[in-house]
Parts: C-alpha cells; structure tokens; sequence
C-alpha cells in the first residue's frame, strides 16, 4: 500500500505545501482585489470558498471549462440533480471560473498576458485561502508537428519559439528570465492514465509556445505572411528535430510562473491538425469537439485516481 | 465646403484604398476559414455581410463591445424595435462580433496574443468583403501616469516596456520589429471631437504596451515581485518622461498591424486610475462603468460627423 500511502499523506496534511506568493508586500496588504476575477478578500470569505481545492484545470475557452466542471462533477458524484455550477466570476467576463468539490475550472483566454493576469489572481486566491498541495493542470487545444489529428502531448518542456526552455519578461524594462521545467513525476501519472484508458494517442513532447497564432507559427495563411511554404517546413521541421510534438500559446507563462510559486503543474494538450500537412483548422465541428474532449477524459481519470488513493486508509 | 467635400470623396469611392493583405498566399486559397470567429469564406457572403463596413470598433471585453454596438446604433438612428444585435461569431466564444450599419464592433480579450490573432482575421475578413476606406479605432481601458483617473488617452506612439516604437516579433526563428506609429490625422480629429464634447478631459501621449499586468506594468501586488516602491517609482517616472501617459497591452500589435495593412487607425483608452498613486482598481463599481463609456461616447460622436460630413453633397 506504499502508493495508497503516499496519495493519503499527499493530499492529507494541509500544513504540507501551502501556496506560496513569491511576493512579500500581499501579506501586508488590508484588502486585496482579484480584479478581472471579480472577487476581493474584503467581500468574499477565501479560506470558505476555496480551502479545499486540490487541483485546478484551467483553458482558453469559458464554454469549454464549463462543460469540464460539469464532466468532473458528474465524474466525482457531486451532482445534485437540478442544481448548475454557477460562474464565480459572474461579475466579470474577463474570466470564468467553477467549482465541483476539490476541483476549480478557469478559462484563461488566448496567449501568454492573458493566462499569466489569471495565473497572478489565481496564485493570489489559492494563498489567501490558504490551500495546501494543489496540482494546477492546463487542459488546452494546440497544432501538432508530426502526429496524427487528436493526439493528446503531455508536455515535457515548454520551450520558446526559438526553442529554449526559458520565459523571457521585461520587468521595469529590464530582461528577466525564468525557467520552464515541469513537474517530471506528474507526467509520469497522466502518461501511466492515458495508458489505463487507452482511448487516443498519447506522447511526451516539448510544446513550443509563442506569441502569434499565424506569423509566429509559420502559417502561411495570415494577414501577414513573408516567408515560403519551403522556409515553414524547414522551421517545423527543426523544431521537430528540438522534440517539440506540439504548438500553443500559454505554456511558458504558466510552467514559469507555477514553478516560481511551488505548484505543481502539467500542460495536456490535444492537437487539433498536423501542421507538416497544413495551417487551417478545417475538421468538421463534431471532430473538432471530440478531440476537445480527450484532454478532459484523461485529467478526469488522474483526478478521480488520486482522490482514490487519498481515501484508502494506510 | 471643402472639408465635407473630403469627407465625401473619403467614404464614397470604393475602388479607393481597398483593404490590402501583406501576404499573396491569401488571394490563391479557395477557402479560407476564419477558425477564432467560426466564419469561412466556404459558408458565408462576406461581401454582402461586410462590403459596407467603414469604422470598426475594438475592444477587450465582449459585453463592452455588445454594449458598444447597441449605442452607436441607437446614435445613428439604426434601432429596430425588437430587434437586438446578434453575435455574429455565436458559434465560438474566443471573439464576439456585433454590426450595426457601417460599424463593426469585436472584442479582442486581453494582451498582444489575443488581439493579434483576431487582427489577422479581421484584416482577411475585411479583404474577403472587399471593403475600402476603413478605420480601426481601439476602445479600451488602461492605468493612467500623472493623470486623473477617467482621463482619455488618444494615443501618438505605442511604445513597448523599454520605450520604444517597435513591435518585436519571432517569425520562423527570428527576430522581426515593425513600426507601431498610429495615424496623426485620425488623432487630431479625435482630439477636435473631444473638445466639442467637452465630458471629459482628454490627451495626447504615448501609451506604453506590456506583456503582463502585474511585473510588467511595475505593480507591487502580482504574485510575484521582486522590486521595491521606490524602483517602481522611478521606473513609472522614467516612463512619464518618455511621453507616456497610459499603460495597456495591446496597442503594440495593433498599430504594427494596421499599419502594415494599410489600415488607418487609434487607440483611445480611459485610465482607471493613476499608477503612480497606486496598483489596485478599487474605484467603485458605478465610477468604472461611467469610465469605460468616455471612448465609447468620443468614438460615436467622431463616426457621426465623419458619417455625417460624407452625407453633404459636394
């Protein structure tokens, strides 16, 4: 029972890895307002709302995290029968957030400032509620490089379009740079899950993260576009060559900034179209939609797996 | 006459200052799928949906942008009893779309990322339907320095962190800095609107685009930072001296875009507050809400009399 063991005391002790803020002036601050969350520790009560959380997924789109909350609900036997999830963040429509039980679902919007704002309030939000042990999971849609439509890339680096593991930022206009690592133990477990449910494809890869969808993908079909299809495929190519399997435009900001305050984190990934074969996105709706699924199947599966373990007795 | 004359021959030729891509692969594809706002040339009359778009409005937040729409049509006299302003791109929710008569109304989401992936489908969007003579104008929000809170900002240059006018981006590889100066003209018959108005005070500077809200924007309250007040101070100050008066993030991509499109455009955001007084948005609800509508009411008064000068005969 040493891995039932190990789940109990990971998840049983909430003195054990409390989120922590890599900033000192929030513990000194009165009130502290989680703007484009819409929530502030002056009119909502923190620690009631949201102590319990252990694992947060977040993704680009409010429609697709609702669907997830409702998946993970009815998953975890958290339903009640006409009782909806409502949107934390009702107040605003910068975000969406959900909660069912231990697990909170967050949209983040497209690219790295409109993850790395969420990541900023979201961080804030697990310390003020004093969580502990939380696994925080980007469940998102990306373009693949060499795999078949609907494959599903665990991330094991986060590299930048010139592939190198490192978050660049320009802070009082001076370069900093942090690093990208990922926790290697968790993609062990959500790898050992895709095995168990043996639904779709899944591998581990490098996900190369940039700031433009066309021009900074080498997509020939932009506004913008100054390069041959020949220099794309040579791109794509060494970036294959890098062991990047997979293209989105978050993960940086995120294995970054949840390195930096001690959250374990993964990126999961479902490739909507092989970008060595073409640049739009042209599947049919209902492909499209069951591909969106896959990465929502396989962190349900991790999820209720570690709950399970926490609740077998050592 | 000779103003309204220009006003005419601005708006009425059609075969003048056509909507141009920076790309020659477009023009061979035999359709092209606009996959973030859910519209393809394969399904949809972009000439007859679009042709006669001349001002399109932008903006971060998809109920602003609704909200938005519904104002200028009420002001162009556009309103149908009972009838409401369908969301054009319904079928996703990376974007939201609203038109009424020649306005086009779409929001972007937060950062450089975000709007550029809608700019690039906006600007095809635009091609397909043939339009001529358009004006792209950015209504949005931002933190003040040195100005009252409310204050609009008509912005000259956008600079980036280390201020300057140039949007750096990573094609294929490498490194690739576009120009970002805006449209002078445009900014000036602004300026002339807000006198005639004369709500609100209002100002011409340069607007510094960063990638994050939080350490990028100097604030002391993210989850990270490893800077002092006084640092933050001098960087803000340093910033004041360079002609910036409003910080947001995504004037940067925006001027660069337009500009290489051929696409005359401005940035006209309300400053919440002023930075150098402070980091939390803590104005209340009410406050905010009159804020955000000041570029709204500047940019419909410059539509109708840009609308209404085209109306005279010559």
């Amino acid at each position: 029972m040493a891995a039932a063991r190990a789940g109990a005391e990971e998840l049983g002790n909430h003195n054990d890895c409390l989120v922590r803020l890599s900033n000192p002036n929030v513990a000194a601050m009165k009130e502290d307002i989680l703007y484009h969350f819409n929530l502030s520790t002056g009119t909502h009560d923190f620690p009631a709302m949201f102590g319990d959380v252990k694992f947060v997924c977040v993704g680009g789109s409010p429609s697709r995290m609702k669907t997830f909350i409702k998946y993970i609900g009815t998953e975890l036997g958290l339903d009640c029968p006409g009782v909806d999830y409502p949107n934390i963040c009702a107040g605003t429509d910068r975000y969406a957030m959900y909660k069912a039980g231990p697990v909170l679902s967050i949209s983040h919007g497209m690219g790295i400032p409109s993850i790395s704002i969420m990541l900023h309030e979201l961080i804030k939000l697990l310390y003020h509620a004093r969580c502990s042990n939380v696994t925080v999971i980007r469940i998102g849609t990306s373009g693949g490089i060499g795999l078949e439509p609907g494959s599903v890339v665990l991330t094991r680096q986060a590299l930048d379009a010139c592939f190198r593991p490192e978050f660049e930022q320009i802070v009082l206009g001076k370069r900093v740079v942090r690093s990208t690592d990922l926790d290697e133990q968790l993609v062990l477990e959500l790898m050992q899950c895709s095995v168990e449910l043996s639904e779709f494809p899944t591998v581990v890869g490098n996900t190369m993260c940039t700031l433009d969808f066309y021009e900074g993908q080498a997509r020939l079909d932009g506004a913008l576009c100054s390069y041959t299809e020949k220099d794309k495929q040579a791109y794509l190519q060494a970036a294959y060559a890098a062991g990047i399997r997979n293209i989105e435009m978050e993960s940086l900001a995120f294995a970054a900034m949840c390195r930096a305050c001690g959250l374990r984190a993964a990126v999961v990934c479902v490739a909507y179209l092989d970008r060595l074969e073409g640049d739009q996105i042209s599947s049919p709706h209902d492909v499209l939609a069951e591909y969106e699924q896959r990465p929502q199947r396989l962190v349900a599966h991790f999820i209720k797996k570690r709950l399970s373990k926490a609740q077998v007795p050592s």
